[in-house]
């Protein structure tokens, strides 16, 4: 495969709704895999077990911690219809389970229907007028992409946090691979955190994560605005937008974290 | 039981995992089950069979339309751990799985951490100067309720629709029944849809709702606000806000759902 991001989020099919996969060290944040590279191992297998392409619904539960090395998913088709199908997906890892995920796939290049459209791609400065993210000690994860932020939301790598609850830049693979549904989902968890901009928090565990995919999206950058309004008592969430370089809402992402 | 809810969302247990519930047709929407009250039935056979009292993350997607009567709920938990546990629940009617729940409990009462909040309550006029829902042929759900939309919001129904995507008001049981954070679930459902504001349209099915509870709620009304940015072939998406009368935020929805 051409690209790290096939290569390394491949499933192996064992039989009947079983597959295996390798979680790869090279999509860890810290020492932790990222919530969307797994979901994007996932959703690979969920693709092989279900009739239509697209994942347009997916949620997923986490509930311990992910480590890089063999994992079990298995799938289960619970419906297969016309316009849709549904399936789940449980993660282990040494018996034990991990995460569980529900997709409902579609296929967003027949769908048809009313379209109205109020909200629009925020105004942001391109990619060259934005911050490359370093990554510093997250970098294996971050090597995979070119991340641009934009200056006031970049502003907590420089311990001045904006305060405003905002992550917001541009983002693509390094190795030029297009996006497609599937990979969107490491895109919703792909920037820093924004609660980074509103505090200074270690490590913030996803306890829940839902996006939908709204279209497929067209090639090169990805716009991405993530934003935190709400922490309350240790519970944030992230609510994230993705667009592609037409303009077009690509993805609308959601998840409840824990900080501190 | 004293309230409508309690007595029609009850489940009985048959066994381990095993609930069954008879869906009661007072809660429909049209000739169909309202999703809010179907989800709050699976959360009781979920609370009964999981040690966490509060549900903090809920998925459902939504597969089949239910129908007013006897129902199955096999729950199974995931995972037990000290601060959250998970289970899924699936919800079956004459042996074909209709709609498929995954929940994580946690508890509320005790939860600790960060708390720093951006966003606040809309400014509203008080439920005596908002328009009083009738439901008209949805009249069987909302007999349950006191709804009141801001006068903006309710333009829809004189047939002139605001354009703005909003439906935003207040809401409590008729029977005074106090919310707790299972009832929140019914609430996340139970306003006429956002996109009531943007086009006319019929049924408007949920494909996949998502809510997160982030308080336990205040005696008293809930102010809620829901929101339809993007309508695009057919998806779109309903963004919910749900405020008690002590001015906390107490929960967060979103669902995809499908316009005609």
């Amino acid at each position: 495969m051409e690209f790290d991001f096939d290569r390394e989020t491949a499933v192996v099919r064992e039989g009947a709704g079983l597959y295996t996969a390798e979680i790869s060290d090279r999509w860890n944040i810290f020492t932790v895999p990222n919530g969307g590279y797994l979901l994007s191992v996932v959703l690979d297998a969920v693709g092989r077990s279900i009739p239509h392409p697209d994942p347009i619904a997916v949620s997923a539960h986490f509930m311990s911690r992910v480590t890089p090395g063999p994992a079990e998913i298995r799938v289960e088709v619970v419906r297969t219809g016309r316009a849709h199908s549904t399936a789940t997906a449980v993660f282990s890892q040494e018996g034990e389970r991990r995460f569980h995920t529900t997709a409902t796939h579609g296929d967003l290049s027949t769908a048809a229907g009313a379209t109205k459209v109020l909200g629009a791609r925020p105004a942001i400065p391109p990619p060259e007028n934005c911050i490359r993210g370093e990554g510093g000690m997250a970098s294996e994860f971050v090597k995979h992409f070119d991340v641009r932020l934009t200056q006031e939301t970049a502003a907590w790598a420089l311990d001045r946090p904006s305060g405003a609850g905002v992550m917001e830049g541009w983002i693509r693979f390094v190795d030029d691979r297009p996006h497609d549904t599937r990979s969107l989902a490491v895109i919703t968890d792909a920037f820093p955190p924004a609660v980074f901009n509103l505090m200074e928090t270690g490590w913030v565990p996803t306890l829940e994560l839902t996006f939908h995919v709204r279209a497929r999206p067209a090639p090169g950058w990805l716009q991405c605005r993530f934003r935190t309004q709400f922490v309350m008592n240790g519970y944030l969430e992230e609510d994230g937008e993705i667009w592609d370089e037409a303009g077009t809402l690509v993805a609308m992402s959601r998840q409840l974290a824990r900080v501190g």
